[in-house]
This record gives structure tokens, C-alpha cells and sequence, in this order.
């Protein structure tokens, strides 16, 4: 038997057609930023430097962020109000962009988003 | 007791205080060569392709480059005949910029590199 706090109560909302179209689309749109945002820091990188151990530097940025690239762009609807709370806290989305969720659904990612909004202060 | 293979002749030689100068400045510059390589295709890598996934593509280039990079830049003099041996062979390094080691070690190298250019063939 799990804690209560394992099991929130988002878990096991339902997603109609519509709201599982727009979450997609605004979780691929966030993905693509970051991943333009981590591209273009590799740049910078290079640009920034002729050290030519700067590629080692590189490496280890990208390994570093792979791990948590991985681990937060999860697609479950299990875990998908949680994701979207923490892309739209770090400012990989904004709240307009999954307007067609429910209230509930946008209650809870308004919710679990300012926990971690104050869990980065 | 190891076989004979594994204790070539040339892992024994005694290394002059001249000798050690000048590999440690072939090995230097061989690495510094095969380092800005690397830098110049990671970049090349990044100018042909716009595609943000791109950095993952890059990544995994590091990553193998890095296991091979380390195994090959060795610098134990144990080791360092079939080191240089295979930096000449590679073009990383020219047998000139070994003259200052003694005929016995200029002959293990120049046959040990024949070796590894075969090996490629």
C-alpha cells in the first residue's frame, strides 16, 4: 500500500481527444524549446572559447543534461500534470498554451507549479 | 605467466632524460593535433545541421571518441612504443619529431606502425 502522497489526486484523471491532442502539442512545443535552448548553449560554448578541451567541457554538459532532459520530458498521462507544472515553473510553457485542459487539470498544474516555482527560491 | 606476446621486447627499454623530453613533446603535440580534430568536427557537425536534436548527435560522438582517446594517449613508458607506433600510423604524429629516441626504439616504432597500418587495411 503506496502513501497517499505517491498517489495524487491527478494520477488517474481522464484526458479526452482533445485535451491528449493539445497536451501533445504543448509538450512537444516545450521540448523543442529546450532542447533549442541546449543547443544553443553548446554553441556559446564553443564560440566562447578556442581551448580546444573545450570539447570535453561540452561532453560532460550534455551528459549532465541528457539525465534530466530524459527524466522530466515523460509523456504518461500518469505524470503529465506534473511535467507540464514544472515546464511551465522553469518557463518552458505558459499556462495559455494547455487552455484547452479542464479546470481541474489546470488547477492542478497551477497548483504543483508554484511548488516548484518555491522549491528552485 | 604471461605469454610472450604480452611482453614485447620494447617494454623493458631504458629511457634517457633527453629521450623522455622529447616523447613527452611528440605525445603533447599529437594529442593537442588530434584534440583540435575533434573540436573542428564537432563544430563541423553542428554548422551542417540545423536540427536541434543535433546536440545528441554530438553527444554520442564525445562519448565514443572519449573511450578511444583515453585508451590510446598512454603515457607510460611501458606502453608508449605501441603508442607512437599507432599516432604515426594514424598521421597524428611524424617519425621526425621522434629523431631525439635512440635507433633500437625509432625501429620498434617504425615496425609496429607498419603493423597498425595494415591492421587498418
Amino acid at each position: 500500500m503506496g502513501q497517499p502522497s505517491q498517489f495524487p489526486p491527478w494520477r488517474e484523471l481522464h484526458w479526452s481527444p482533445t485535451e491528449k491532442k493539445a497536451a501533445r502539442t504543448a509538450f512537444d512545443a516545450a521540448l523543442r524549446r529546450e532542447l533549442a535552448a541546449i543547443r544553443s548553449h553548446v554553441e556559446s560554448m564553443l564560440n566562447d572559447s578556442d581551448d580546444i578541451a573545450q570539447v570535453w567541457v561540452v561532453r560532460d554538459y550534455l551528459n549532465e543534461v541528457t539525465r534530466e532532459f530524459d527524466r522530466k520530458y515523460d509523456y504518461r498521462y500518469s505524470v503529465l500534470i506534473a511535467v507540464f507544472a514544472r515546464l511551465v515553473a522553469e518557463g518552458w510553457l505558459s499556462l495559455d498554451e494547455l487552455a484547452d485542459l479542464d479546470r481541474s487539470k489546470m488547477d492542478f498544474i497551477r497548483e504543483q507549479s508554484a511548488a516548484w516555482g518555491s522549491r528552485d527560491a
